[in-house]
């Protein structure tokens, strides 16, 4: 399935221009970003939780203390995972028409809970190598206890909805031939630092070598 | 009210160190971001939105489309509305206790309606000059017609948390003193890139102050 099946929900019914329904489009704007916001009903009412995130074909994992109230709610229920990464500013000629570049994909779905030891082990290797790729193998590997602690969530790709802006201002045309104000867009660029190592560090004060090739781009 | 008055939900019971309580870090974030997640409950199941907002004072304020489902959805219903800002990964010892530095604040309340024309052009105008400072001013205004097509929703600050996570890893004992490995920070940094002007404008492609007085920081 390389493309997106359109469901009611997941069908953009404003700004459809903005809509993309390829699926290489969720999976580019999901690897892309390094948080999720992950909206779960609790007692009625909705919370947004920010959270790392991994990505294995089409399911997407999520983690995070077997304690946690909110992912005690989310088991088997629906939850909706947005993905947002912001471009730029759009300054327009006119108030109503100012807006922002970005992509964002939101993906509707049931959460399971992954128990079984193979899978989980297998859920936080994506996770962790999505926000830190090339550290799973390099740091030490979980113990049953931290293992134990875990939850690992799993939510299927099956339904989503990909929404992107880009480009120049889309002014009115009266306000285009005025000609009377500045319009365009102010990128927004995000890049790594220097890395910084940890204080209690005694020897090894230099970064291994997938730490190197992500500052290095 | 300096600090935030905690409720149930709005309490951390989970890395407690992480809590904020001061009303000053809500806003220092909610400052900080220039998207929100705006979380609201559609047919039972949850809807995570990511959108500009504002913020005066107490009052958080969001936009739309009147046309919008999840907008009319969310009007005089539960809302969490969660702002995140991503500051590094934590590159830790132990895959356990890799982690991310960020700010965040949920805030948890009830959307009301803004239906007054002199509030809602103020928070329009609140909320444009939170994503783009000095376009209020600068750009056309809105017409009758574009504020009739925009609904504004607003959201009291009264009950939210704030978690922070800042700093060097936090790993175990056992494996700091074995110094067997690397640790520590990546920190993620963004900026502004050089404004793009529009290929509509026929003139005046120097952008105007409050673009340059951005981008300089």
């Amino acid at each position: 399935m390389t493309t997106l099946s359109p469901t009611p929900r997941s069908t953009l019914r404003r700004h459809k221009e903005r809509a993309r329904t390829d699926r290489a489009d969720l999976y580019a704007v999901l690897d892309a970003a390094l948080v999720c916001h992950f909206g779960v009903v609790v007692d009625g009412a909705p919370l947004v939780i920010p959270t790392g995130f991994g990505r294995d074909g089409d399911t997407l994992y999520l983690h995070g203390s077997t304690g946690a109230a909110s992912l005690r709610a989310a088991t088997e229920a629906a939850v909706c995972v947005t993905v947002t990464v912001l471009d730029g500013v759009v300054y327009s000629r006119s108030v109503f028409n100012h807006s922002m570049n970005y992509r964002s994909a939101m993906v509707y779905g049931t959460a399971r809970a992954v128990t079984g030891e193979p899978e989980k082990r297998h859920g936080l290797r994506v996770l962790v190598e999505h926000m830190a790729p090339g550290a799973w193998d390099y740091a030490r590997q979980p113990t049953a206890k931290e293992l134990a602690k875990t939850a690992v969530l799993a939510v299927d790709l099956a339904e989503a909805s990909v929404k992107i802006r880009s480009g120049p201002p889309s002014d009115d045309e009266h306000d285009i031939a005025l000609d009377e104000r500045w319009a365009g867009v102010l990128p927004l660029q995000s890049g790594w630092g220097a890395p910084q190592p940890d204080p209690s560090l005694q020897s090894r004060r230099e970064p291994p070598e997938h730490v190197v090739r992500r500052v290095a781009g």
